[in-house]
């Protein structure tokens, strides 16, 4: 075993030591269960799409040339020598003058090369059209090949897959594609006290919160969660446990058992494996300092802390990174949150060097938006439950001010409900602990409700 | 059948005729299936949590009030009665002076009232520890209850669960959830030009790529896609299959067939069931302005148009909002995308009176972002491909300026890969179609390539 390094690191150099993680495996699936998925290999177009040249308007094809200089008072009459049907190529060549009836998505007839919207014509009888507007050539076409060509790529590795994708691989006639293994995340939840939630918890004990908040992160961060169980505070246990998550899966996760106490099992545990090796241990955010990230062989084992609001944190700026790396994206970050601006509701305080997490609820208040920081420790879920999100301050920010405009990352893409009413009616819980001062928003809030 | 609406509504008007359909019943789930799905009734603490005084640190459990005046240069003795392992509940009653190890989640000793931590300590011998800072009443405690209360109401009705709100139930003990039945979305494509992905398009013919990008966005926003199949036009197969849709889903969503040719046979088709109704023909959106909301008993039927890029936009706009009514949520809102704040590349013309969507692609050029629009007809997926998000241009405003900054709303939660690489190397295609003027932007793109 190396030695494990001790030096806090900042986020952004932990996130570095992401890197020598490589992607997994490919596998073919059906594009039916591709969605989020990241591709494995460069998707060229094996044909031009369309194949035609394809009206975008309900109308009537044409020649664009005989229509120049037609409008509403100088109409151009034209004769109408048929119909293309949905789904039909026509040999129903246009000579000068003519046109044929043509409805969205329907293909030109040959010398056609534009259409005239059904809006700028008039039908005079059944064999006569009047064309009240000019046409430049392929208005209201989509030429052969426009969408796409043959022979170009359109999706490359790394790239993961959005709705418009699977349209684009659907186009392509693309039933199947390359894509990286969906990574299998090993959660295990460390600590004596900790009892399943089916348990009554006894005196001393607590149910296991971060089972289920870290397997709903690692589902919405496109993964697979796999529960290997509550490890006791014993050497032995943890190690076979992360022996087990080791092989079940491409990353072991364990939270709680990772601050600085001497209980403090998972360094060991990780060491104890051949070819192990320790590549952070600590990071300077706040909450969630006592991160560890180790490696046994080329998987990843990552110690969260055992607090639920550290954990999440840790989680989402270190473990989807990871994940994102393990499925082929070669994005160090993690993923991008909605974000709204609001006016913080009070000073902050931040220690120099460290990355902060502020939990914020929104308030709207005289129509302006205010972020009001949540109260309530790193243990305390009800924390992260009364928070719609949360700011960052810089390590090389002191803190903020009362009235400072902050970006507030959201915690989830729907919110509007919280503008409207209170879903959360335990909000006033916020005042309530002894000897905690309120700020003015917090008293206003309390006052009215 | 009533007689069709056929004034073009804005979209705020048209989502507001989404207010008559009401949400599904309800169903006990599992927590662990419980994710972004919506509370179903409100969720009360049934105990207080923590259930006792909890330290937050690893350290020595005190009375504080021993501690008071102590310091670094004026450390206070205090006796080492025994160690409180984790997951019990020791008498190990505090007298004045004495003090007794703590891990971190460990139960506050009777007596105790606040924790030192251990780097604010330092061991003498065996029974013998040096306190070097003071703490005040519940320092570096979780009190009982302080997390929540029992009795306490914390989750509403009408809240989408996110993975700390599942931890929240954990907490509780609550396995099971009440929540609102996960609507079903009957999906038809429409139009005798399409054919299914697998088949080689005959001439004339397109894949279907609406079957594949709307399933994918019914995933996305947490409901079920139910393929139905493809309807021929023809008025009634497509009756049968909107009844088919309708016995076996909460909604139909049909794509196609809702311009305003002769073809037109969705709004017919509605209204050829009983008790029926069409709320909404024409929407002033563009892609998308002929979007069909019509009624069948309690049950909608939404005709979304045929090209994908305004599926896909009227899908987002009307279809989202639909299904969060559906399950619960008060909302008429699609839900939020992160957002990007870029300067817009060149100058973009709007109809007033219509909300326009535009498809940007974002560059970084000089450290800055620029908001690029993405040519391209809304009958081209490709163009989707190509941007990495939207601009919208309100319907009182007639457009928007090169170097406007705008907000861009971004297609995924992922994207940093943008900026460090052309993922999509098929973007040179944007300036190939004879007759297109190239954007300054462009240009320099070309030449770069």
């Amino acid at each position: 075993m190396l030695k494990p390094f001790l030096r806090v690191l900042s986020s952004n150099e932990a996130r570095d030591r992401l890197k020598g993680f490589t992607r997994l495996d490919r596998e073919n699936i059906s594009i039916c269960d591709a969605l989020f998925r990241v591709v494995g290999e460069p998707m060229r177009a094996p044909e031009d799409v369309p194949g035609f040249d394809r009206s975008t308007m309900d109308g009537f094809a044409v020649r664009s040339v005989d229509t120049f200089g037609s409008s509403e008072s100088s109409p151009a009459l034209f004769n109408l020598i048929g119909e293309i049907a949905m789904g039909e190529i026509r040999d129903l060549k246009l000579r000068k003058g003519e046109t044929a009836r043509i409805w969205t998505g329907g293909a030109l007839p040959p010398n056609a090369d534009a259409v005239v919207m059904i809006e700028h014509t008039e039908q005079v009888d059944q064999n006569t059209v009047e064309i009240l507007k000019a046409v430049a050539p392929f208005d209201n076409v989509i030429r052969k090949g426009e969408d796409f060509k043959s022979g170009e790529t359109l999706l490359q590795p790394g790239h993961r897959l959005r709705a418009q994708d699977l349209g684009l691989l659907a186009a392509m006639g693309r039933a199947e594609i390359t894509v990286y293994r969906k990574p299998r995340v090993a959660l295990i939840s460390s600590g004596d006290e900790i009892v399943p939630i089916e348990e009554t918890p006894l005196p001393g004990c607590m149910r296991d919160v971060n089972r289920h908040t870290l397997s709903a992160m690692i589902a919405d961060a496109h993964a697979t969660p796999v529960w290997i169980g509550i490890a006791p505070d014993n050497l032995a246990a943890l190690t076979s446990m992360i022996e087990k998550g080791l092989n079940s899966a491409d990353l072991v996760v364990i939270s709680g058992g990772s601050s600085m106490g001497s209980r403090d099992h998972v360094i060991e545990a990780i060491s104890r494996h051949d070819n192990s090796e320790i590549l952070v241990h600590g990071v300077s955010v706040s909450p969630g300092k006592p991160l560890i990230l180790g490696r046994v062989d080329s998987r990843a084992v990552v110690g969260l802390p055992g607090h639920p609001v550290s954990a999440m944190v840790c989680f989402q700026q270190f473990v989807v990174p990871l994940i994102r790396r393990l499925e082929g994206e070669e994005s160090s970050h993690p993923f991008l949150s909605p974000t709204i601006r609001a006016s913080l509701s009070r000073n902050v305080a931040s220690k120099e060097g460290r990355m902060d997490f502020v939990r914020v609820r929104l308030q709207k208040k005289e129509k302006k938006l205010t972020a009001v920081p949540v109260p309530g420790k790193s243990g305390m879920v009800s924390a992260m439950v009364r928070a719609h999100g949360y700011i960052t301050i810089e390590p090389d920010c002191e803190g903020l001010y009362k009235g400072d405009t902050v970006t507030v990352h959201m915690f989830s893409n729907w919110m509007e409900e919280v503008l409207e009413k209170e879903y959360l009616s335990g909000h006033e819980a916020a005042g309530r602990s002894p000897g905690r001062i309120l700020t003015t928003s917090q008293q206003e809030k309390l006052s009215r409700t």
